[in-house]
């Protein structure tokens, strides 16, 4: 039969999102492309004692259906760790867990939402939440970043141009895909605009533990007053990404709509997962096992940028991220950086066209996403040099070969 | 700060949905209000030693990132057994995995349906369905039971009567709350109708390996020829419902989109339960794991029944389920079953009113669910037998007491 799909099927288009998630690189090339956390970031042997112990005394509540809003121990120990390390949670705040920070992106634009109403988002930004806006049939409008971070005078005129606003979506520190963290002076004119504006902002912050240089900028949700920063997190980048757990903190009354629309889209999201992060926290030193996470990519990132300064040249630009997991490339004017990715896996490096992440479907970038917190050091030397090779080549310049 | 939720929102009663899920029966209270597998279906033993193996030997598939569509070994055993033994799938359907069928539902819905479309369902139908539906602001058509499945004749007087039906929605099997199975002839009429009218059916199939007596009858999905029949399944009732592994299987141009929209909603499944599932199915005997489930609830079934034919009135009706975990209870005409239910509760019995299955909110019903899957046997002849006395004192009966 021909079917009728909906009209917010329509924005959708499969093969863009695809791309970027199932990316199968050539036999032996080396992965700059990836968005995942190292494995080395698991801690496997603890979960694997945490879990013979759950299932020795608390299978039947590991395994039995459970409440929507997540493990009640578990939220009690991340509204804790986020109000004492990021100022995050006021007293008109609650907090449910959700199936990864994606569902938390998901079910906000699902209770604020409307079709056709309006969502601003720094251009480029995280094509996840970018799709998830589109599934709704949200116009998203894009504003420029700059190297602090979102520009504000264009954020208010996309705010003075565009009606029916209902969120302003950022990722105010190492976002996702550029590295750039915004300073303090900027999340607090964003916030003002915000109010000035009447509309809510929907904070995503699931790099924020992975600061391994400089001073922390403060969480925009810190600086709220009325209840208009929503905010959402992740283990993912901490404890594992498959596992699924994030989760959302926000006013009361946005939980209370959050919690239905979780309720009907996946009853609660995986019980056992939630128990052993919980545990994890319980019995064993997150921070230091976050530590070693921080070394890791501090030792990964530096030793990328280092062969960037060394091998690319010097027309090419790169931002210099104080934590995450992304360095964010931008050729000259006039070049494609989507052409540029797809001869580097001609040539056996993977790096994701700025393309993808872009508000606007269809524009041209120039610049491309770098990540370190997958490849081994070796990689991260050869795959660096290569690419040096190619921008020169591609860019017609010659010499300070390797 | 006043917020402005999105229209979809309107119609989700937190309360109505979160008192069946949420309700903490009086302490010493007997509980046949569950929607919960019993805690003895669950595989424990088998899944620490597979957990522990899991976290020995591919603890990073199991913790990194994967793909949306599913693990993809649980997906091919899942595709064959539901071929073998249900002749489920055509060479056009594909198979994604969903975090549980709950998932399946609300993909299917948001994949097919805009707002303001009609989505026909048994009336009464399951609560988390019916939420499902309303979340995307879809009018919801209810089509009363009769003892051999939905009535035939009211199903096309719906579909004539209303435009834009995206959907059919059934649980032909052991329904929840009903326990109804719907016979062949109809299950052929029903499809008959769905392509004389051009509609979808989703069929939601989580109780259908629970048969413990009786003569299975076929899935109208194994009826489909033209890929209108949507189907779903789930682990919930056979492994573990805490864990939220489901299945959507439909025509590939569905399960294209419906990918999309699940990657957009939670990037994927946890992982380490689908390998869970997996490797239960591989390591163990599933159909020996069920079969025990089944001479549990057959067992309870036929105490519960034995006992309401002892205890109850004539006058008060109920069905005699083949599968699955519930019995209806109706009462004569001119009662309401939640004033009954609410009277129970004080007498420290938990049942779920019908009118929480009402496809039309705030309409009365006359019946009310019973589960047998949880309680024990001591509890099932107390609670019964309690019940039977307040039916009697209720309806004025006097005489044939304990």
């Amino acid at each position: 039969m021909e079917f009728k799909f909906s009209n917010k099927c329509k924005n959708l288009k499969p093969s863009a999102i695809r791309e970027l998630f199932k990316t199968i690189p050539a036999e032996g090339a080396i992965t700059f492309s990836a968005g995942n956390p190292s494995p080395l970031s698991f801690p496997v042997e603890e979960f694997a004692e945490i879990s013979a112990d759950i299932f020795k005394t608390s299978a039947t509540a590991a395994l039995q259906y459970s409440v929507t809003e997540g493990y009640p121990r578990l939220i009690e120990q991340i509204q804790a760790r986020l109000k004492e390390k990021f100022f995050v949670g006021k007293d008109f705040d609650r907090t449910i867990i959700t199936t990864g920070a994606q569902q938390a992106i998901d079910l906000t634009a699902k209770a604020l939402c409307n079709e056709g109403d309006v969502v601003i988002c720094e251009n480029p930004s995280f094509i996840g939440a970018l799709n998830a806006f589109r599934a709704y049939n949200l116009k998203i409008v894009g504003v420029d970043m700059e190297d602090d971070g979102i520009s504000v005078e264009k954020l208010e005129k996309a705010l003075k141009e565009n009606e029916n606003v209902k969120l302003i979506y950022l990722i105010p520190t190492f976002q996702n895909p550029s590295g750039i963290t915004m300073t303090l002076k900027k999340r607090k004119q964003v916030l003002e605009l915000a109010q000035k504006y009447d509309v809510c902002i929907l904070e995503d912050d699931p790099y924020v533990e992975l600061r391994f240089t400089g001073v922390p900028e403060p969480e925009i949700k810190s600086l709220d007053t009325d209840g208009r920063v929503i905010y959402c997190g992740s283990f993912s980048k901490i404890l594992s990404a498959g596992m699924r757990v994030g989760y959302l903190c926000a006013h009361e009354d946005i939980i209370a709509k959050a919690t239905v629309l979780k309720q009907v889209s996946d009853t609660h999201t995986n019980i056992m997962s939630q128990m052993l992060a919980s545990r994890f926290m319980e019995d064993y030193d997150l921070d230091a096992h976050i530590k070693k996470i921080k070394d890791l990519y501090r030792s990964r990132c530096s030793l990328m940028l280092y062969c960037i300064n060394q091998c690319f040249p010097d027309c090419v630009k790169h931002t210099i991220p104080e934590g995450g997991m992304f360095i964010w490339v931008t050729l000259p004017e006039g070049y494609d950086s989507a052409a540029f990715a797809k001869k580097a896996m001609e040539h056996k490096i993977a790096v994701v066209s700025g393309a993808t992440f872009l508000p606007n479907e269809g524009e041209v970038s120039r610049s491309f996403r770098l990540n370190f917190s997958t490849p081994s050091d070796e990689d991260i030397v050869e795959g660096i040099q290569r690419l040096g090779d190619l921008l020169r080549e591609e860019l017609g310049i010659k010499g300070r070969g390797r």
